[in-house]
Parts: structure tokens; C-alpha cells; sequence
């Protein structure tokens, strides 16, 4: 049952919204997921329970739970679900790994998802309660995790700029891509915890709004003065000198550092290597995957042409017209000024490569 | 009072569309203009008069009437009409004179809507007949035009590229842009009518969707197999390889070749230099304005955050969240690897200079 706790949250009126707490945007409790449902903000906030495998893997294509570290941790917790699905309903474990195998291939191109899955499957063998146990350990370590690379990128930027920055961000990488607090929209909140934020650029990300909707929420609940710009403007935002640093998250690191994040991405990296300004990708290590060499050979996910052609239930384009709508686009790693994580910061465009250390 | 021509267009089951007749973008028709409505593409192709000065502005500003050149005639047609009006009500030259000075300032970025009010003004001493001759002339000047850089710009592609050619476009340049024809989709027609296209990708151009709505509409209506994307995905087309030469068309024209046109064609510039595919703009000479010096001092209009913000009514971002909404940019020339005119080509990225002609 969904758990309408505010709305609408479009109410200017309000100023108690900004600060008000908000749960996890994925959380377990004892025998199902309860996971905000990112579809409907920001309009209203409300969560909504996973009870089977099947809830899990609609939530997640979909995109209630989206945003690779959450659905990484969605992940893991899927397992932890279908151990207790087994348990209760008598299954053996082979069909706890053929239900893991369809949580892992909900989504292609988060290399986070496969981590989850893999993570809680490690314990299958010693019970249901160490299935999820290492499931739950996800959710804590993914808050670990955020606060400790947004606080080293924070240190980065701060060293490099010297002053207060103006930031553009794409997509949404904050609080609600992750369990809680977020990467690269986590930097901001550290840099913006001491002062050090003027302004923040959000990117529309076009087709499913997730600058506008919920990176814009996320700024509006922070306090932190903001604007959104449709995805055409970020390059201009980056020529015009009106930010300092363009940080985005990602959903795939290859070994040789290119990076795989969502559509839009890769202009805004172009645009500032052009304009000498640093291009910070900010993710955990979970994100990298040592794996998949370069960034050509990562999976990037095709979705649906009607989100592209058709909005709120009304086509925009002639009813012959098709669509090409991939979800993520490839930064190749000489555009990347740093790759910041939990553990370090890499330069990648300084030449520094992600097996040095 | 507008006149339905047709509709609905987005009906896929009516081929006999595909070929039917349009009517010019802009037209005069004796004491009135006519115009295409274009915000209500492609839903339905509706015609307005416009029968006042008043209303001549309001359609420029709204987007009735959009695209460089077609604002430029529209520009002269308007002064046409203040001086029928004029004639009709007894006002004298300098009252013409403060109509035409208000419909130039009805946008600013496009430089050919002064060139257009300046060559009916030309006339202004010689009677009304002579200033309606030259603003309607303005049309005519204007189709001859768009075939001739059409021609010239699928001449040059042609040769550069060898074999038939997948493009990809932004915004609409194409016949509604103009009074028929089109500069950069003119260009596709003039390859498609040599069998020379093999697809067309069209940016869906937000925050107005004139990609989606209006060059997806005229490539239908051409045939052309096309598809469209979202703006942040234009640069993954190109680096893909998925298409072998950009056109796009322009708003003004710097002396230094630096180009202004519809906001996100910046970083389809960037991306087409990074994969080394021809960037070309194609414009008419009247877009080219050697008193201003460089793309630095275009003036870029700035329009109404909510066309950012609100959808079909519906506000998508939070309430508070603002927005900055340029409705272009500036491409450096040294981006530019042809810019086409409808008397020469001028290889930009390759050292050519505008004024060595």
C-alpha cells in the first residue's frame, strides 16, 4: 500500500517541507522493501512496499527506485527478499538464484545492480538471515560510502577552486539515487554544509525529468539556491563561465576510466574540457567495473521511444515518427577531470589510471 | 480567424497527408498577412490572419511565427501592413516609422527580422504600393534563396561525404522556418530528392519541441525515414556513428563566423569536431551581420522560465525552483566546418573568413 506522508510538496507555502525528514529511498523492514516512489515527486512524496520479486524488478525498470548505488542496494535486498519468499513458501535455493538472476538483469547497464545481487548471494549457503543481513549491510555501507566520497570531492573542489562554487549537475545523483545523502548531489551537500556553494545548475535530463523533478526537490529541500536549464542550455551554462565545476555521478566505470552515465552527460564533459573548467564524476567503487575495458563495450540500456515521443499521455511528434531513446551515454576518461570515490581521486585526464593504486 | 486546413496530422492512417499541398509559412494577401500557426503543430495545420501590428508582434513573440528567415519577411510584411494601416487611418511616416521600430524589437537574437523591416522601410518615402512591393518581394527573394543553399549545401555534402548520407538536425530550419523550402532540413530535402538520405535524427529541441513537433512533421511529409531524439542524446548520435554530417541553420551570423543559433546546437558542434564529422549552417547572407564582431556580442535572448518549468499546465519542477532559459547559443567558428549560403561556402574550420569573398 502506498504511504502518502506530504503533499503536495509544489506548495510554495510550506517552508517546514524544506527541512522535514525523509525516509530512505529504499529501505527493508523485516520481510519486504518499502522504497520511495521517485514516479510521482515532486508532486507528493509517498512509499510504496515491495513484497515479491516482481514488485522489486517493476519498481526498478520502472524507475521507482532508480539511480545505480539505490538500485544496487535494491538489488541485494531483492535476494533478501526472495530468501524469505523461499522460506515461506518452501522453495530451494536454486530458485533463490534463478529469482536473483532476474533481479540482476532488470537493468543492464548499473554495474551497482549485479554488485548487490552478488553480495547478498555470497551468504546463500548459511541461511536465510545471512542472506539478509549482507543485504541490509548494503544500506549502511552505501550511506558510508556517500558521506565519504562526497567529503573528498568536496576537498578536491575546494582546493582546486579557492572560493564559494557555482556547480551544474545532470540527472539526479543525490539522496535519491542512493540510500540516503547521495554522490555527486552529496558533494554539493558537503560543499554547501560549509558555505562553499553559490549557485547549482540543475539539468532538466529529458526524457523522464529527473533534474527537474527531483535533483530540483532535492536543492529546494538543501537550501540551496538553484536554477534548472533544459539539457541544450548546460553547455552554454559551461561557455558563458557561469559555473565553476560540473559534477554528475555514474552508472558504469570501465577499466580504462571511461565513464557510462545518463544521456546528456557526455556534451556537458565536452563543453568543459572546452572551457577549462573541472569535470568531477563522482560514484562509488562499486561503480567501476574492471571487467568491461573500455567504455564501448558497455551495455547502454534502449528504453521505451514513447517516453521520448509521448508526455503526460499526449504525443508530441507526428504518429509516424519513431524515436531513438537510449538511457546513458559514454564520457571517454580524457574528458574526465576527476574520479572521486569513497577510497581516492583519480585524474584521469592528467593520465592517472584506476589500477595505480 | 483561423482556417483549418486539415487535421488531424498526427492520424497515421491518411498517406494522401504525406504529399498534400501546405500553404507558405508567411504570405500577404492583399491588406493582411497569413500565417501558419505553428504551435499547433502537428496536432493541426491551422492558418491565422494577423490584421494589425499588434498582431504581427504577438505572433513573432509567440512563436506563431518562428525561424530566422521567416521572421525576417514577416519583419517586412509587418511594415507593409503599418503602411496600409497608416494609409487606412490617416497616420503619417513617423508613425510607420515607430510600428516598424517596435515589430524589430520584437525578438532580438535573429538578425534578419531588422534586415527584413529595414528593406520595406527603404521604400517608405515612395508611397505604400512601393512599400508593399518590397516586403513582398521579401517572400519570393526568400524561396529563390533557400533552393539555392539548398542546392549548394547537398552539392557540398555530396562531394565531401561520396555516398547517400545519414544527417542529423536541430530545432526546425526547414520550410516553416522560412516561407517554403528550408535552409538545413532545405538542404536534406535536396539530398532527399536525389535519393541521397538515408535517415534523419531530429533533436526534439526543448523547451518548445520544435524538433519533435515541426522538422518530425516535415520529414514525414518528405518521407524521409527519421527518428527523433532527446537533445542530450544528439551528441551520443554523432560519437556513435550513427550519422555522417550535422546541418543546422542559424539565427545570426557573426563578421568572425561565430554562429548563434537555437539553444543545444553548441554541443552538437563540440561532438561532431570531436568525431570528426562535417558541422554545417546553412543561412541565408541576410543572417550574416558584419557589424557585429563576434559571437560574444550577439545579444541571446532570454525567455519565460515556465517555458521550462510548466508543461501543458502542469509544473514539472518544484515551486520554488527557478529556471534559465536562453533560447540560444553561440558556436565558435572554428567549429564550423561549412557554413552554406545561398551565393558560396565558406570552410570556417579550415581558416575561410567571411569577408575574403
Amino acid at each position: 500500500m502506498p504511504t502518502v506522508l506530504s503533499l503536495p510538496v509544489s506548495e510554495a507555502s510550506r517552508p517546514d517541507q524544506q527541512t522535514a525528514p525523509i525516509p530512505r529511498t529504499i529501505d527493508w523492514a523485516g520481510d519486504h522493501l518499502v522504497a520511495i516512489d521517485q514516479t510521482r515527486l515532486p508532486d507528493e512524496l509517498v512509499t510504496v512496499e515491495l513484497r515479491t520479486v516482481d514488485a522489486v524488478i517493476d519498481a526498478i525498470r520502472r524507475l521507482v527506485v532508480r539511480g545505480a548505488p539505490a538500485i544496487g542496494v535494491t538489488g541485494g535486498l531483492g535476494v533478501a527478499l526472495a530468501a524469505v519468499v523461499a522460506d515461506r513458501e518452501g522453495h530451494d535455493l536454486a530458485w533463490v538464484r534463478a529469482e536473483a538472476a532476474r533481479v540482476r538483469a532488470s537493468r543492464p547497464t548499473a554495474v551497482n545492480l549485479a554488485w548487490g545481487v552478488d553480495r547478498a548471494l555470497t551468504q546463500l549457503g548459511h541461511g536465510t538471515a545471512a542472506v539478509v543481513d549482507a543485504a541490509v549491510d548494503l544500506l549502511d555501507h552505501d550511506v558510508r560510502t556517500n558521506r565519504a566520497l562526497a567529503a573528498r570531492g568536496a576537498a578536491w573542489i575546494r582546493s582546486r577552486a579557492g572560493h564559494a562554487v557555482r556547480v551544474l549537475t545532470h540527472c539526479n545523483a543525490g539522496g535519491l539515487a542512493c540510500v540516503e545523502w547521495g554522490t555527486a548531489l552529496g558533494v554539493v551537500r558537503a560543499l554547501h554544509d560549509t558555505g562553499d556553494v553559490v549557485e547549482a545548475f540543475a539539468d532538466e535530463t529529458r526524457p523522464l525529468l529527473q533534474g527537474a523533478r527531483l535533483t530540483a526537490w532535492e536543492l529546494d529541500r538543501m537550501g540551496v539556491p538553484h536554477r534548472v536549464v533544459v539539457d541544450g542550455a548546460g553547455p552554454s551554462v559551461i561557455a558563458r563561465g557561469m559555473v565553476d565545476v560540473v559534477v554528475v555521478g555514474a552508472d558504469r566505470v570501465a577499466a580504462d576510466g571511461d565513464v557510462a552515465n545518463k544521456i546528456g552527460t557526455y556534451p556537458l564533459a565536452l563543453a568543459a574540457a572546452r572551457a577549462g573548467i573541472p569535470f568531477v564524476v563522482a560514484a562509488p567503487e562499486s561503480t567501476i567495473d574492471m571487467d568491461t575495458p573500455t567504455g564501448a563495450a558497455i551495455h547502454l540500456e534502449e528504453r521505451d521511444p514513447d517516453e521520448v515521443l509521448v508526455w503526460h499521455g499526449r504525443r508530441v511528434a507526428p504518429a509516424r515518427s519513431g524515436a531513438w531513446n537510449p538511457a546513458f551515454d559514454v564520457t571517454p576518461h580524457d574528458l574526465v577531470t576527476a574520479l572521486v570515490t569513497e577510497s581516492r581521486v583519480v585524474e584521469l585526464s592528467a593520465g592517472q589510471t584506476l589500477d595505480a593504486t
